[in-house]
Parts: C-alpha cells; sequence; structure tokens
C-alpha cells in the first residue's frame, strides 16, 4: 500500500513519523492509537545520553503499553509505579522489582504490603499517615519525601496535591526514622511540560534549600527524585531530549553534587512514539451566518483525548487537505456530553474543505491517552492501541 | 451482617436508600457502585405519573447497566440510545427497535445503516451533512432537529455543542423532505440538573416560536422531544419527581397542545438508584500551621466521578464518624494525577477524626459514573459495578 491509496498527499515539509506514515496508509474501523516502540527506544537513549548516570524511571502512568514496558526493560529502564496493577505490569515484563518505585503518594496498604513481598525497596510519601503504612506494611523500606514546589513556568503547573511544605518534610524525614524506616531524600514535580531546562534553576533552589536544612537536621541524604516534566512538542517549541536532560542535569549537579538522581520521564518518553488516527463524523455551522465551522471527529474528552481538558494539551492535526485553504474550528468529540469540546477558547485551524468521512492524524498522543479511555462511555469501545 | 458489623451507625435522620444500606454492610475489595434496579422501577413510575402519556426515552448514557435496561424494557420504557452499542444493548435486552431513538447528533455513516437495518426509525439531526447521512443510510427515516436553547437556569447549563438556531432549524425541516426524509418535529436540552419545572418556561417559549415559525413555513409537526434535564438530589432541594414531570407537562401542554411528546431522562431517573463504596487512603496536612485536611480517596475524576469537573455535581458523603466534630477538606483522588482533585475551591466538611481506612459512602451516584471510569488509569481497574 503507498500513501496514495487512502487520499493522503505526501508532506515533506512536516518528515511525518514511523507512526503517522502507518496510520496514513492503513484504515482503521474506529479510533485508534499507533505507537512506534523502537521511537520509544530511540527516546530512552536520547534521555539517558543527557542524564548521565541518573536513573530513569519511566513513568508508566503515561503509557502501559504491553510492548512499552517489555523494550524499555531490554534498554535497562527503571520504572515508576502508580499502583500494584503498574507494578504487576512491569513484573510481567520482566523487570526486577528492585527497578521499581512505587512513587504514588496515595497508597492502598494492602498495595505497600503486595509491593514490599515482590521486593519493591523504595516508596513516596507527603504525610505522616502515608509513613506509617509504608512503616507496617514495608519494614525498613526506603522512602522518599515529595516536596511542594512553585513552578508557574510550566505549561501545565501541577495543583497542590502532592507534596508537603519544608519544614513538614524535616518533620517526615525525623518521623520516617522513628518508625525503623529509611529516609533516603527527596523529590518534586519541576511541573507538567516544563518546556525549556533553564525554567528548572528557580524550582531546584526551592529544593535545595529544604535539602541543606535537612543536612543540617543531621540527615545524611543520598537520593534526588527529580520528577516528570520533560516535555514534548505541541505546536510551540522544545529543547531536543538528549540537550534538554543535559542542561537539567547541569543544573542538578552544580546544585547537588553526586548524589543518586532518578528522573521519570513519562510524556517525554512516549508522547512522540505515538499518533492517533481519527476520522470526521460531522462539519456544521449553527446558523448560516456563522463565521466558524464545528468539527466533529470520532474521539473527544473520554475515549482517549482526556488532556484537552482546559484546553491545556494542544494537539496537532494532520488531514489530506492540507495543501487546501484553511479556517477556524471549534472541535468537538462525538459522545452526547455538552462537556466533550476539544478546543473552542482557542480554536483550531482546519481546511475550510474538510467534510465527514476525512480522515485525521493527531500527532504526539503516545502519553496520557489509551488509559485515560472511559470504559465504554456512550457505548463507544475504548480507544484501540496497535503496536507496529 | 448488621450494620453495625462495619461500624456504621444507624442514620435515622437520613433514611439511607437500600442501596445506602447495602453499601453499609457489605465489604467491597475496590470502590464498587451498588445499584437497586428497584429504585429505578420506583423512578420510571413517578416520572411517567407526572409525564402522562408523554414517552420516556431512558438515556441509556447515564447507565448502560445490563439489568438496568432489561427493567426499563419490562416496564415499557423507550430508550434514547448515543451509539451502535448502546442500540445494541437495548436490542440484547429485548427492547423492540421502533422505541429506541438514535439521539446522538454526531453518528457514524456505518451505524446509522446498523441501526435502520436494526429496525430504529427515528434519528437527530441538527446539521445538514447529518441529514444526508441519515438519507443514504436510512432512506425515508423519521428525523427531529435539535434546536440550541439558552438555559442559564440549570445547575449545569450545557455548552453550544449541540443543536442550531432557528433559521437553521427550519432550512433543515425543508432540507430533509428533498431527501425524502420524514421531518416529525423538534428537540431541546433545558441543561442538565434544572432543579425547578418552572425553569422550563422561558426555553419552552423559545422553542415554541421556532415551532410556530415551522408551522407558518408548512410543517406539519407532530413530536417534540423535550430531552432531559430531569434533575438528582446533590444538596440542593428538588421537586419531587412526579410533580416536577406533572409541572413541565403542564407547561408543554399549555404551549404545544396535543402534539406526540417524548422525554429522555437518565440522572433524573438512576442517580438515587446508585451509591458509591469507597475508602479513605490518607489524611493529611501540607503544612503543620495549615488550617484544611487533603482527603485521598480510593476513587477520583478518573474512575468513576468524572462529573467533578470544574466541582459541577456535588456528591454527598457519609461515614461512620459523621456525629462526630466536622470540618473543612480538600478532597482528591488516588491517582498520580494532579488533576485528580474533586473538590477544592469548595471545600468539603468531613469528619475531623477521618483516617485512612475510613469507609465512605458517596450518595446518589447512579448516573454518570461507571460509563465514565477509564479503562485503567494509574493501573487502577474500572468502577465495579454490584446490581442488587
Amino acid at each position: 500500500m503507498t500513501m496514495h491509496d487512502v487520499g493522503l498527499p505526501a508532506r515533506d515539509d512536516l518528515s511525518p513519523s514511523r507512526a503517522e506514515v502507518y496510520a496514513r496508509v492503513h484504515a482503521f474501523d474506529r479510533p485508534t492509537l499507533v505507537l512506534d516502540v523502537d521511537r520509544v527506544e530511540h527516546n530512552f537513549d536520547a534521555l539517558q545520553a543527557g542524564l548521565g548516570d541518573a536513573h530513569i524511571h519511566y513513568a508508566v502512568k503515561a503509557n502501559p503499553a504491553r510492548e512499552i514496558i517489555e523494550r524499555l526493560v531490554q534498554v535497562g529502564s527503571h520504572f515508576d509505579a502508580a499502583s500494584r496493577g503498574e507494578i504487576e505490569l512491569c513484573l510481567s515484563q520482566g523487570a526486577r522489582a528492585e527497578t521499581i518505585s512505587f512513587g504514588n503518594t496515595v497508597k492502598r496498604p494492602s498495595d505497600i504490603a503486595f509491593a514490599y513481598e515482590a521486593g519493591v525497596t523504595l516508596f513516596a510519601a507527603d504525610a505522616e499517615e502515608e509513613l506509617q503504612k509504608i512503616a507496617e506494611n514495608a519494614p525498613g523500606a526506603g522512602v522518599y519525601i515529595r516536596l511542594i514546589v512553585e513552578n508557574s513556568q510550566a505549561d501545565w503547573p501541577l495543583s497542590r496535591k502532592f507534596g508537603c511544605h519544608g519544614e513538614m518534610a524535616l518533620a517526615l524525614l525525623d518521623r520516617a526514622k522513628e518508625l525503623g524506616l529509611d529516609p533516603a531524600g527527596f523529590s518534586f514535580h519541576v511541573g507538567s511540560q516544563t518546556r525549556r531546562s533553564e525554567m528548572w534553576g528557580p524550582v531546584l533552589d526551592q529544593v535545595l534549600a529544604v535539602w541543606a536544612a535537612a543536612h543540617e537536621a543531621g540527615h545524611k541524604l543520598r537520593l534526588l527524585n527529580i520528577g516528570g516534566g520533560f516535555p514534548a512538542f505541541y505546536g510551540e517549541v522544545i529543547e531536543p531530549a538528549t540537550a534538554y536532560a543535559a542542561g537539567v542535569m547541569r543544573q542538578v549537579r552544580a546544585r547537588f553534587g553526586d548524589v543518586l538522581v532518578m528522573a521519570e520521564p513519562g510524556r517525554g518518553m512516549v508522547a512522540d512514539a505515538g499518533v492517533i488516527a481519527a476520522e470526521v463524523l460531522l462539519v456544521s455551522r449553527k446558523s448560516a451566518n456563522e463565521l466558524h465551522r464545528w468539527v466533529y471527529l470520532d474521539i473527544g474528552k473520554f475515549s482517549g483525548l482526556a488532556e484537552t481538558m482546559d484546553e491545556a494539551i494542544r494537539y496537532q492535526f494532520a488531514t489530506p487537505r492540507d495543501h487546501e485553504a484553511m479556517g477556524p474550528c471549534i472541535l468537538a468529540g462525538p459522545s452526547c456530553d455538552s462537556a466533550d469540546v476539544l478546543y473552542e477558547k482557542k480554536m483550531v485551524s482546519l481546511p475550510v474543505g474538510l467534510t465527514a468521512g476525512d480522515r485525521v492524524v493527531i500527532r504526539n498522543c503516545g502519553a496520557y491517552t489509551s488509559s485515560y479511555s472511559s470504559v465504554g462511555f456512550n457505548g463507544f469501545p475504548p480507544l484501540d492501541v496497535c503496536v507496529i
């Protein structure tokens, strides 16, 4: 089959990824995430080249496809798991338990016990009650305390859901010791989609202040978990992965010296390894004199594109008509849910000739799509996944 | 087993529902939606008593549990389906095809063809392109045109995603005729969670203006689909179902006379037939001097409580400690997702003694929970459903 077979022109200007080429030349019965696992390996290598001797713990929640985990085990990645389910997944693909950290600060006691029995030795916490659960179910385990940091430069700053403030963190180090745990260090998150490495500086300064206070208080910390925030391309320029990672590490080493560093890329590891093959279901106007169109796709907020909430992540679209004239559209999903509108405040530019049945490729959809998909809202099946 | 077995006091003041009693006296391994199908039948009867000779088309998307559809078929309900999957579900439970309307205005052509072949005769549309798809795949079918209405009195006014303006609607009636379709009437949606029947008046006036214009233009319309909007109790007083439905119908009959009326209750049919049995995973403060607590449940935005987006739907919580002193909390879900915070702008009052492991019953969760649940975000399984 050639690209011409499905009416999509070659687009040399955009040098489509392998996943995109695959999505263009194949037909799909329903919205499908096409995943290129070689690209994931490429990204691992690129990030590791910049991170040097820091350990990569892939954030499994970004995309738990079995084939991604399998490949990352092969290339020597470590893993950050959010749940028992993710730990089981990693173990099933051959990951050694000691390479898996249980990074959710909100854990079910029985899941902590499961992880401990399986050989997981490192757990996250940001509260005394969590330390107690860990001490009871994983006696003597290593813990890192998650800090709240101010991170207003990220495209998508995190809420205050995770972490605690400095003085509380110091108290938790003390408490961990009292409980017989091994307080290894701190973690933080710079904010989702932090596009340039220099944006890390102010956040690292905040962490360093708490780190220094902990040492003054007698804690010999050895581990700094720098979390995620590694960006993907959603229309705004980002630094290439190796340069970005190296830029972060230079700033880390300048402040923290020769500590053990772990990083948890998720989006930055898998986003550009996937595209979604979708289709236009309807193009309409609400009245004859309305300037913009409404374009309805066969995929929406509840079937994979949850990260369009508040229009936070702006996906890029490719259609067979991109050489034609373009115009602004409100983009919406296929469900009978009034909230299933993808982009409205900031409209999307799409070909004016776009019509029902046209195919659409949505770029850089490898992260936070398939696992966010609902089990069957409106009777639509979950996002299909095709690994190439 | 008695209620005492799991430490939950009797709460005569709140006269817990049958589902709530069940949730209190049983243990669950993971978050579980407990559904009382008898309550659904009760609600059907109560709504039908008020709606008179209007046809109830249950909005399947609100809760597609097989047992709910089965019971509603038994009591004579009709159905509003959003997709082929929902049509198949209804047919599998014995619904006659002619009682199913295909109410999504954004349909896949092959799904229209499937519905038509199966015997479905009534389709929604709000755009010319949709009429063309219907004419090609369901020749001669009945169609109703969805109108956009202003509905600022609903707790959750809808976006402009569905419907078209009056002059476009008239043009679509003409176009439907040209295409050999049977333009039967109009539909609209008054807005989700419209708490009092008198709020319908201004919306019905808008629809009547278009209806009258259509008759002047020579269209003999016979069907008015009044959609959903039938409320559930989320902490603010609502009119009882029969009185509410009767109040709506009085206003409809006063304006539209003896037309065929169909109504599509979803939330109003099933919300109070279900409760979610959940558990506290963690209670914490971000710093020692912070006034409010963070309470983390084992269920969140991505595992069933999607309607907490923008804190729109405010669920009610019951715990075994509700007789103790109460205090404000930020409530969050269990996932490693910073957006998985349920209530923060307007905090929730929960017992100050609340602690990890405490059970929580979330009331009136029968609508828009189980089907919104993600397939496995963070490795958590979808919301379990237990029909009593």
